[in-house]
């Protein structure tokens, strides 16, 4: 049986656990004054060809996204995403905790925002100044909460959108491994335009470990406070550098992300030849959304797999999701039974 | 050369290590709906003799008090603490910004608050509503910022009173190892009166984890949206709760924050030998706070050993730390010096 | 020419100003415990025959809507609410400001919630705890953004779901009296089921003057608190309290918003005999919202009558408000225009 | 018998009332952009010799600090005043509220800050960082919450030191009018160096009315957000800006200021020769702290006199206030009573 419930319920790969292994040795300077942590802000600034990138490792995702949004509005501005998106369903009002701020949720297929959307937004709140929220910054969720991801073009057309109109562009990239892989671009190449990437790693075989990478140098100015006041700054902050540092070597987060990938292609190939089974969106990361027939469903629920319906894409839909630790013959047994 | 500049430069207690690798072990539900951290509930609830606990992991101590007071005042409403408490201090606005509500510090010897004082500010409070903030919960760091104790007669008198006015009790129990080492007192004795304990594990061989112990069960209430909403949820939570559940296991919290305890005597027995040393508080716990005169502090930097002037107690003084990681050796080398 | 701008551009009533000197009698109590707000109570009491009422005087609308629904929820719980409300759109985020918790927009013909559609919202949210803030309010807009009123069924059947899902109700009543104007109701019949009105005074005929009308006691314990940290509390509230004392007295408030709603249907009867003009919702209270072609805005315009374009309705959309000092010779130079 | 309980307390003056009634003509622009606010900016201008100075009305003073210093820090940021300060006392943490920030209180005589107490605080807090909100803005209220006035003198020190420090001085004016009054000297040398003053209306002969008045043009930008975001924008911002410009108006407010001064002073002198009486601070605006022998104040309450008991400076102190309205006969007649 397999567990496609989520890519958080996956354990942790080796590599990370050697690493805090490797970082545990004798005292270290606290609060990200270690050498870990140096080292990880350099092995940052080369992957993404930003010599003057700002790391700043956290605990967790949400707050990731929090911090960086908080950054960068003000308590009467707004933040544009999809009205799928994590940051507007998902983290019970963390934005609006951490930023004081209005998120402002928009429409678009495949949970991708579009220029066409965000502009009419943003006319209509400009002209309603001060009653209306000012747009500031929109926050793009790479790979998406739907699976799909974000083209090269797709991405130079907001981002470019978004200089012209002074907003701040944010990068959820929770499952950034999964969509660097998915296009097979370069790291940096994802990230052209983007000011903030909430970088993720503990959906990518980390145990607890994001940081937001601060590629625009404005932003990262007082963001040490915004850090801490947020609880957010780990005391033992080489343990938590020393995770992404090991997913960051050697394109280990790149070979994990591909491989979840390649998982999801596979079970999407093979739940397309079932009768009565269709795919709601393109199959580009780790996560498939999927109707199935409820006789199925429920076959694959008494046998232990672990998926979860997900309503609010119709009443036989179900969304599965592969991680680092899918196996082949998880998939291949899961197919199996159908 | 030894560090004593903080617990937190400490490393990981390798039994800690060793209860990660062991949660390691395939695929298990996130959001701490997992069987370690069902364990870690039963271990705390037998630690503390509360069947009815509730324990809700979290990455970070700041955090954890953080999420205490959010749950015990509305924002119109006020704790009181002692002025060199973390939550006023250290924590860059954390409880305000979690809250909502104003922090009211208290002056007290020894960062000790005493009935008499919060009396005072209470009635003050009470008469002038609603324009001044309604006092509803003081926190009681045990052991306190300046490395004293609160004995158990205190915590009695002061419970006793916090009961009396309807103020919630919260303990910032970051160090909560090292006072139940010292005063010798099986654990439950020292939460009797608590609602909230911030049960901290970092500062005592945990590589990041704290917790949430709810002993009033009205507060519990609604916990799990205040702990998500704070970004303070683990996904993975089997590895923060994994981490807890090694320290309190066979007692290896209070032999660990004993051992600080041991250190730190040791310490202090040594400096009070030398001329023009004076220790400032009692040394009840893991920290000590001392005057030196300032050619013997400048010789002890220049050999290489660490630890903070700490200004606010005068021109001379200087705080050092002791961890479950100092060894004897460390301290004779350093008395060795003087 | 005419003012069809806002009913916010409109003067002060003369009993409004009479009133104001009327209670410029020397020296009187501060904070609301003065003659002329305990003389309000007892009339909103008799007015919505409500013995415990409690009402809080403020200077604004939409501080009046935060304050009743920063007393309903907390933060991590969330405002049901159409996606035209004022809550929503023209307040720049204040009600997540006042109660640190989300706005949930939703969507209904003519700014109006429904039954089925916040179902769905709340089965989807609770589902998902703690990842989704908890809905814990509904806000209705009584008459609506789009110049509609609720009927008594639709309030009936509303105000009964929410009390059978432990929603509170509060009823933006910035426009209410011309909701009961137009329903011919009594006052006490259009808020059964509410827990909170935002009582409106200003776009009534008052200067600066709002009321939170509480009919729930639960929800009256603390208001005070919240009234005073948001800033509404009048040193001086005699001359808020006055104000809306003046209104309430014999019926001026519903005469008056008669008359606007009379003026409105008087617009309306005018406009649908011009070709190509089309009233976009039903005229049921004291705003309209028609198409225009353009070269007929063009011509009013250039006459200098004042109203707004209303893109959000379409390209050739617009609004027009009535109010208690529209004179029919305004409603009929306007008319003659066309 | 005499109301020397609070000067808002006090009714309206007859010319504010009067300006009501002029303003009350017609339709005009809501949200402040109306002729009334227009001229209130001029006026300001030239009082204050400040030719660009941004003018923003509100209802409330409280909420007119609380604006002031959430344009002037971030929510990581600290604001320091001293600890009988209004915004740390009196508003229920509406200024915690509004700023998301931290307020330092920091103590003095005659509730006055000074350069020396201002320096440790900020030396300490930046020393520190980011585990303590960095100090951004200091607050003077003037003339003080304890009767005294700062000189021009202690002005120039702290806001020559703000200036070095980086930090931006707000001053609470709700008193600003008995201060100028006092000091004799031209309205804009008492606001040298300040960045925003609360110029205060309503204890000095307004009904509600207060002002932002910005006088650097750095913090002018974004204003009006944070005005409309916190319910301060008064959509029929005419009739508040026709009551500050009323007092304005050929000097009507020193007038207002320096009788209530007067009164104060008259009161002080008639106290002084009475046995066991003693004046607590300086009277140097219109309000007196005195200790009076419980007998004396006894008789005095049960004359129907008002005014407050203070114990925050002792068993027998006696707060007492006197405002515009008050006459030379009250205070005759109070006298007449010892």
């Amino acid at each position: 049986m397999a567990s496609f419930a989520s890519d958080n319920t996956a354990p942790v790969h080796p590599k990370v656990l050697a690493a805090l292994a490797t970082a545990n040795n004798g005292a270290a300077p606290a609060y990200g004054n270690d050498r870990v942590t140096a080292r990880l802000r350099e092995t940052v600034a080369e992957v993404f060809h930003c010599p003057d990138v700002s790391v700043f490792p956290v605990f967790n995702g949400s707050a990731c996204n929090g911090l960086a949004l908080a950054r960068m509005i003000r308590p009467y501005e707004s933040i544009l995403c999809h009205r799928q998106a994590h940051i507007n369903n998902d983290e019970c009002g963390l934005p609006e905790f951490f930023t004081g701020g209005k998120i402002v949720p928009i429409d678009g297929f495949g949970a991708k925002l579009t220029v066409a959307a965000i502009g009419d937004t943003i006319a209509h709140a400009l002209e309603h100044a001060p009653h209306t929220s000012r747009p500031r910054a929109i926050s793009l969720t790479q790979s998406t909460e739907l699976g799909t991801v974000y083209s090269m073009d797709e991405l130079a057309t907001l981002t470019a959108f978004a200089r012209t109109h002074g907003l701040y562009v944010h990068m959820d990239g929770a499952r950034i491994a999964n969509a660097v892989a998915s296009l097979g671009c370069a790291p940096h190449e994802v990230v052209k335009g983007v000011d903030i990437l909430s970088f993720g790693g503990t959906k990518n075989g980390a145990m607890l470990a994001e940081a937001a990478v601060i590629f625009n140098p404005v932003l990262a100015e007082d963001f040490a406070y915004i850090h801490k006041r947020a609880g957010q700054l780990p005391s033992k902050a080489r343990f938590v550098s020393a995770q992404l540092q090991a997913l960051l070597e050697d394109g280990l987060w790149l070979e994990l992300g591909g491989h979840a990938n390649a998982m999801a292609r596979l079970l999407a190939e093979g739940l397309q030849t079932v009768a009565g089974v269709a795919l709601l969106y393109p199959v580009e990361a780790n996560e498939l959304f999927v109707t199935l027939p409820r006789p199925v469903a429920q076959k694959l629920f008494a046998k232990g797999h672990q998926f979860y319906p997900w309503p609010a894409e119709g009443p036989e839909a179900y969304r599965l999701v592969t991680s680092f630790a899918t196996t082949k013959a998880e998939v291949d047994g899961f197919l199996g039974e159908l």
